[in-house]
């Protein structure tokens, strides 16, 4: 058997392998503070090229980036408590704004400094920024507003991961106000559909847009809609959600205006996000048992440079060549930018430094020795496939944004092969639950995948689901209509859901 | 006498001037979290254009982007001030996990979930970031660490004003450790280099560095150091600071490595940030009576284009020749980036629309109407000096680079000959008092100025400094030593300190 860099593997302990992975590719760990992470500059530099691609996204599409309060006034929660059902609780609640010594001398929140009103850390915004509309909005001239925010917010978990579940995490979060329905609606699927091109442009991840079940909305929302992607371990991932709010949160907040013809009516409101999360999809679809596999559109670095030389005189001709070759690289396009280089020429052993970048999931990897200057060439490895092969120096130059292009597009059909091939249509109950049992005793977490089935929304559905560990993902807005059966009640359907276990 | 845009005027009441360019200008406003501010798109536009701008700096000096928890355990600042005097107390408290209903009905912080250690929201990030460090590190091999973090921090302040002094802030904070003192002072150094850099180049915002005498050194730090501005109101705004900590943090986090030879060092380190105030200083220095007015290298738009027509007839003549003019504009290049052209064709009143972007500080406006088009030019405006004159259009598309470098360049100008004019040295203290008494009893904010004196570190100082509510704002670096006596004890001095009122 082939030694990995990851113990245990993926088919080993999927969980395990997915810390371990993001160990060796040194993204993330966990911090003093429970279930806050920090997040290294590997890490990081994954999540700015996220922003970027995002960002870009969102300002083609007519949004602005604008910052509201961290802090939300209990005040505000409590009206939509009362407005909402299922509004999550489990928050920071800030009540002092001082510290001082107690008794014994040591700090303590100080009992003089308690705030009139407790103050929350912001779960979400839609209250605090929903608010601020309200001084906006007058007119339908002032609509509509169209605005992002980049943020972290806090939700308190109980149980957490890095990247998939944190207490603190970075998100954008869009929130729109517009004069009709109409346009809030179209304003719900465009985002939907900016989630999509960024999953499957930028991560490589195929994702299947739908809308989420009523008891999988979000607390005040019309209709959710998600992204789902599968993991390798079958399991779905939501990876984005876009909110249609109608107007629920206006008439909570008073965001009004006044029409054309003088009439007040309420702003039709949406919100959208994506957060941290993303990165954990990107680890879970592409890395391998050696590690992190990264697609090009988001890797920090795309091609590093690896020098060999065994003495100073071999020193002194290898390194000219690298680095004229690391120019010429850098002034090479790929999808809209200038390729990512990094000459790697630090005094560690050869086969660490290369196994580090194979961990790190750099998309090439090009080793330059005596013999490779002698034959004009480098000796180039691809991460995603493994492959190794000596390259013609000006072919490689000239070739580079194909070449990273080519891995781009293998990572994505690779992702889409497996989801397909684990994918089934099932009509019959005793087929889903079969479906749904591992196959394998020693990876309890590997099971079938996504199955694809009639159903209604309905509490004897809910109730077997849950005794499963199944949920409904979405039902995938790209489906004909299709006269079926619920798998469950056999109540008549005309659409499908996507079933699955799920992160 | 003239209408302006502002009111009050600088010279009628600069505090409230102040205000109202930023509501003029669309920039930011209070929101309902008492002493925490919500930035519009405009204001913000301008803090992603800062951010850009330093963190390309950042990374040309060889510094990573990462990003730490938002809480701080209480823990860790009670280990800090045992360790530091001075240490800051006013912060947001967090005490509790969750919100439940109390016996009225209205939610509260749940007591069942209060939690064992109180949480503070991160005033600045020394101390977790420090603990993190000490993981991290424990050979000379480790190090350096050259770690920023762009983040929010929270301060809890009595007195607040739009982006000088808010209690949530937006900042960037770098945190680094290094083997020896020599290289941490290095940093130190090269970071307050990088920040007048930044001011003076991007800002347009001349600024003196020097050293912070040991009364406004950052707690714990052995050094701090700043980059000070005058405003327009000859008041000193500190703009940026870092720190050199030497060995007091990494003693307090245990920060420590094995040096080559195999012992147990304590690692040196620094700090270095500047904030959202930057935002601050930027309106102070520039703006003038009609409004904001704004760098170029900073400007969300460069330039404007302002069709005008009567009649759907002279629409369709105008409109193609602005619309092939804008791609013409956004083709040059203006710093090393694209211009920024907006087509404002908005539905509103031409004189209304045109004084929108005055107050929003547009550098340069240009209105293109059918008489324009007759002699193939544009009628441009240019917002630092008023000046209007008709313009052929292949000549402005050819210098639309030149015209905003030179508003850049006469914005710094501007401002270092105010600060010039209103320098001086002084060495009596008589003199000195009377340099600060207000010239004009109906502007009691506008006084003399920078005096430059010679000074001792001493009770007698500061505590007739406090009276005349004057600060020691830093020793200048640039300057020669020379032989002169403190200006209020009469003991010698070999330097002269900056001496202002202070925001």
């Amino acid at each position: 058997m082939a030694k990995t860099a990851i113990t245990p593997t993926r088919a080993e302990d999927y969980p395990e392998w997915f810390q371990q992975v993001i160990r060796a590719a040194d993204l993330a760990e966990n911090s003093d503070v429970r279930g806050c992470m920090v997040i290294k500059p590997w890490g990081y530099s994954i999540w700015e090229n996220m922003q970027r691609g995002l960002d870009g996204l969102f300002k083609a599409t007519g949004h602005e980036n604008a910052y509201f309060p961290l802090f939300i006034p209990m005040s505000f929660l409590q009206k939509e408590a009362e407005h909402v059902e299922g509004f999550a609780k489990e928050c920071a609640v800030v009540t002092h704004h001082r510290l001082s010594p107690g008794p014994d001398g040591k700090l303590r929140p100080d009992p003089a400094a308690q705030l009139e009103e407790p103050l929350i850390v912001r779960p979400t915004s839609e209250t605090i920024i929903g608010a601020t509309y309200a001084r906006w909005v007058q007119s339908y001239r002032d609509l509509p507003i169209l605005i992002n925010q980049w943020a972290n917010v806090v939700r308190w978990e109980m149980r957490t991961r890095l990247f998939l579940r944190t207490t603190e995490f970075l998100w954008q979060e869009g929130h729109t106000a517009h004069a009709t329905e109409a346009e809030a609606r179209e304003e719900t699927m465009k985002m939907l559909g900016v989630y999509a091109e960024f999953a499957e442009k930028f991560m490589a991840v195929p994702v299947i847009q739908g809308e989420k079940t009523a008891g999988e909305r979000f607390p005040g929302a019309v209709a959710t809609y998600a992204i789902e992607a599968m993991m390798q371990d079958k399991k779905a991932l939501q990876s984005g959600t876009s909110h249609f709010l109608g107007q629920n949160f206006s008439k909570a907040q008073d965001i009004k205006f006044q029409d054309q013809h003088g009439q007040w009516e309420y702003a039709w409101t949406t919100s959208w996000g994506v957060s941290t999360r993303l990165v954990g999809a990107l680890i879970m679809t592409h890395s391998d048992d050696d590690g992190l596999v990264l697609p090009p559109r988001l890797a920090p670095k795309h091609v590093v440079l690896l020098p060999i030389y065994r003495s100073p005189e071999e020193k002194t001709q290898v390194m000219p060549y690298v680095e004229s070759l690391q120019k010429e690289l850098a002034a090479q396009d790929f999808a809209g930018e200038k390729v990512r280089v990094f000459l790697d020429d630090r005094d560690m052993r050869g086969g660490e430094k290369n196994w580090q970048h194979i961990k790190r999931g750099v998309p090439l990897r090009a080793e330059i020795g005596p013999k490779d200057i002698a034959k004009n060439g480098v000796f180039l490895a691809r991460r995603d496939t493994g492959e190794k092969a000596g390259v013609d120096r000006s072919e490689f130059v000239a070739t580079v944004g194909q070449r990273l292009q080519a891995i781009q597009d293998n990572l994505f059909a690779r992702a889409l092969k497996l989801r397909e091939e684990n994918t089934r249509q099932i009509d019959d109950l005793n087929e889903l639950l079969a479906w749904f049992t591992p196959k394998n005793p020693e990876s309890p977490e590997i099971h079938g995948g996504f199955a694809h089935c009639h159903f209604t929304e309905s509490p004897e559905v809910d109730e077997l689901f849950k005794k499963h560990k199944l949920t409904i993902r979405c039902v995938p807005l790209c489906q004909q209509q299709e006269a079926g059966k619920c798998i469950v009640t056999g109540r008549p359907s005309m659409k499908r859901a996507v079933v699955a276990k799920a992160y």
